[in-house]
């Protein structure tokens, strides 16, 4: 930082910082009408909602919740969450979104290590809590989350199944809450939210943003979505159902996004198929985002067809793991807008989105597809490059492959207590991914590998997914896995396991032969071509479906000698 | 500002500051084949564009101008002027946008009172520097803007009339600077841009603004214009033009939003109304903002008929001084797209933006003329008050009046050297803009009055402005004057001056039974009327054609005197 002149301020001048109170206000004062809903049981408007963050930060205060002290919630997508990334915020509290898929030991890590001070929870996950519940440290309240008293199944004071020792039941105590709250002034530095990642080896580890990080990151995504029109939504006729849960890197920061724009927003609550498409239907959703997963399950959904007319009208970002060519395609035959994102909770997530600029908006849907299943274009404000080992930068030419590395307003300074940990993700100041692309002169980001995979071989890197793609198109092959080993001369080298389609006798020789050809007609380069091929029954696989490569290159030798001695 | 917990940072992690140059950075990323235009001289996409910016900034360093320098320009609206705004400010600069409509003493001051290093100067403005050249004392160099270069007249290195003391002209200087400077990252409140703006004594007074003033000025136009589709703008298919000068407040900070969006821009230079009317249709303008002169004198051209459909894309902000409802029926008559907008010098400037909301949209359009001549709706971001005289708040009801008051991410945050003015704009906290306003609950501002023009009778604040509307619509009033005199029983009253039609005779009773009679029918608070009312045969204006209501109150006895002995 170079030394400059700064302002000069009168001693009385103000000049407020930006907090998530900012976005908040903005939700009243143009559209104050437009509706929030919350699965096929609750809707209210911007006033509302106003009003019941205000309540919820007067229930907070009754709770014992001072500033820096830190709200746990474990909940479905809802209202309440909403409620809470406001009202939580807003009092100078920290929002720890609770990873309700991890394992209880898991959740009861986060819990402690977040120090939890006041727990709302839905009574779905009352179960988990009575598991750990005896060894949580530093929880000193607890208020439970019922869909019940929306049913009208039960009178919200009357809820049979609150625990004894559980302060109350969040409509209730909102309800009894004062309406009023002065939101107070504070350094926009101040920690807003956290949540935990997880990685193959270690602990949860713990990320975290603030309140000017989740201001910036909503500038970002209007700048982009709206402004742009990347994906696009407006706010005066789109409506926003997220289907990523909001304990999941907030929802993507769309819910901070769609309520300054005072846009209609849909909370469907715990996933379920019908209810997400029917809520689709009947609120007139217009925008999206989720993983590829939840977009196929919709798209083959035998009802798909016959709602064609409605779906056409529905957006979807895309993001978590790669959309493939195949959903994309039927997603837009469909009608759906599809369109890939990258990010990771490191980064609060979006670092880049697809966007099509006017030239490629006038191609043809099928080249359009290639480019909506990239992982997106560079974010706004998001300044992100390619390093190769040494540390140096790699070309933005479309094949040269670096980490992707970041610098931007939203990306997490550390891992909260994990100090080695956090100096490794941000070596030499930059925020480093894990993950290995190209980029393109005009700013695509295209995935290749996790650094750990990819193949650094006499100074190339080479990436296992290519190379698993082009023997994916040997006649012959079921599946493969393409790892790199040590090898004295080249630092490394690729190997490849495969397995063969019933029927098939394929040789070592015989699928080298095929790779040599393309290398002859320029189409593969020929140090990408393993030194061994392998042909096995299985690819190990991780617990979630993974290729385990950590577990191929450790055992490939015991794999080997397996293999040739069978 | 309450002490809460501010997130960890680890050593080498990064968060950026909020540059200028953040935002020029993202006119290169998704559509940098998008034109800037000046007049018919010239054209350049957002590639030659970001290249030229660092040429300039290469230039700025070899004249000398380090981080914190000041640099002045006096030019038309122009490409040029667009490169000083980034190029200037991302070396980490000042600029200085000379308000060249000043008398050549003023100027000199405003150039004194700045510490201008550096000139750049259009050749029509060089009569006015060899005026007060002799008097600059901080000035090191100058550099020549002409249009010569660009109409082939010349070549550029022997432009004939650059004074020989001058560094050179400024596409020679660009063309032989380099094209790589690597624009530094700094403190965020860096000082970036200082104009001045003069009142009715004293000398004129210094507003600046820093980066992140800047930045947010862009965010909250973003939110308001692009994201609520106030006018709407959208980069995409929009083509901005500015009618009011960039030395006049940034020309409303929308230059940044445009670059930032890469959208078309259109620069006019000085402004002419044959080529404006050319440009806005060959050029295919959509949005532009001026002063109701202009849209009245574009109105009101012969050719407007005749370009009906090209000028039914037009959307004008408009600002400067109120819209009457007679223009703005004009204007909607020939299919433009009007609305208000209300700031300041001080407020840099956009505090509030007309904004009609989904009922509001329904309206048949004479209603929704009537909202479209308001002042605005208060603007994202910016905390708007009234304040009463004892610096109470007054109500959002829609007729309570009381000075607006503000607190916003980029309100200047005092006058340059002059603490006690910076301290009188900044007492209590709130930045006090002098305008007299009532504000509706769903955030409408309707201006009344100056704070020094409005009339304290009682405990109320009647609008002089009000109640020569009101007079105005008694039969045979041509114009009249309503002024505050002192009252020892009420503190102030109103006291009333009214100009005759040809051919009326009215009398003092007369007008007050007409007013009495409003009184009675609930039209009118019986406060409203003035005690004495006094006819003359004409209203003493200011040089610029305004009531000279200062005048009015300090003559106002010897005025009736004379008026009583003629």
């Amino acid at each position: 930082m170079i030394q400059t002149r700064l302002i000069p301020r009168t001693a009385e001048a103000q000049e407020p910082p930006m907090l998530i109170k900012t976005l908040l206000a903005q939700s009243l004062r143009y559209e104050p009408q437009r509706e929030i809903v919350y699965r096929n049981l609750f809707r209210m408007n911007y006033v509302d909602f106003n009003r019941r963050v205000r309540q919820l930060a007067n229930v907070l205060a009754d709770s014992g919740v001072a500033p820096g002290d830190t709200v746990a919630v474990l909940d479905w997508d809802s209202h309440r969450y909403l409620e809470c990334f406001f009202g939580v915020t807003s009092v100078g509290a920290i929002l720890h979104t609770v990873n309700v898929r991890l394992s209880p030991a898991q959740i009861l890590f986060t819990m402690n290590h977040a120090n939890d001070k006041v727990v709302l929870i839905h009574e779905d996950f009352l179960p988990i809590l009575t598991a750990i519940k005896s060894q949580l440290t530093t929880v000193e309240n607890y208020i439970i989350l019922s869909d019940k008293v929306y049913t009208g199944s039960t009178t919200i004071n009357r809820l049979s199944d609150i625990p004894t020792d559980f302060l109350g039941e969040y409509e209730a105590l909102l309800t009894n809450a004062p309406s009023e709250y002065d939101f107070p002034d504070f350094d926009e530095n101040t920690w807003a939210t956290s949540f935990y990642t997880t990685g193959t080896t270690g602990n949860p580890k713990g990320v975290y943003f603030s309140h000017r990080q989740l201001f910036m990151h909503t500038m970002g995504l209007l700048t982009y979505i709206i402004g742009y029109e990347a994906m696009p939504f407006r706010g005066s006729s789109d409506v926003y159902m997220p289907i990523t849960p909001m304990f999941h890197v907030h929802a993507w920061g769309f819910p901070f996004l769609a309520t300054m724009m005072s846009a209609k927003q849909v909370y469907p609550g715990r996933y379920e198929p019908e209810l997400l498409l029917k809520l689709l239907i009947t609120e007139e959703v217009t925008l999206s985002h989720c993983v590829p997963t939840i977009l196929n399950m919709l798209v083959s959904s035998p009802a798909a067809e016959k709602y064609r007319e409605n779906l056409s009208r529905w957006k979807v970002l895309i993001g978590g793991s790669a959309l493939t060519k195949g959903l994309a395609k039927a997603a837009t035959e469909l009608g759906i807008t599809v369109m890939s994102g990258y990010g990771m909770s490191e980064t609060a997530p979006v670092m880049a989105v697809g966007y099509l600029n006017e030239q490629e908006k006038a191609l043809p849907t099928a080249d359009q597809l290639e480019l909506r299943t990239r992982a997106g274009r560079i974010s706004p404000f998001i300044d992100m490059r390619l390093m190769d080992d040494d540390g140096n930068f790699v070309p933005h030419d479309g094949h040269s492959l670096g980490e992707i590395v970041a610098r931007g307003p939203w990306l997490t300074q550390g891992y909260y207590e994990d100090p080695e940990r956090g100096a490794d993700l941000w070596k030499g100041g930059w925020l480093h991914t894990g993950d290995v692309a190209s980029v393109t002169p005009d700013n695509w980001v295209i995935i290749a590998d996790r650094t750990k995979d990819v193949i650094k071989t006499g100074g190339e890197w080479v990436s296992s997914l290519d190379m698993e793609d082009v023997l994916s198109q040997v006649d012959g092959v079921a599946e493969s896995a393409v790892v790199g080993l040590p090898d004295d001369r080249w630092g490394e080298r690729p190997h490849a396991l495969i397995v063969q389609k019933p029927g098939y006798t394929l040789t070592t020789e015989g699928v080298k032969a095929n790779l040599q050809a393309k290398v002859e007609r320029g189409e593969l380069h020929k140090w990408y071509v393993p030194d061994r091929i392998l042909f096995v029954p299985e690819i190990p696989k991780t617990s979630v479906g993974k290729i385990d490569k950590k577990r191929i290159r450790s055992e490939m030798k015991d794999l080997i000698l397996g293999v040739q001695s069978a």
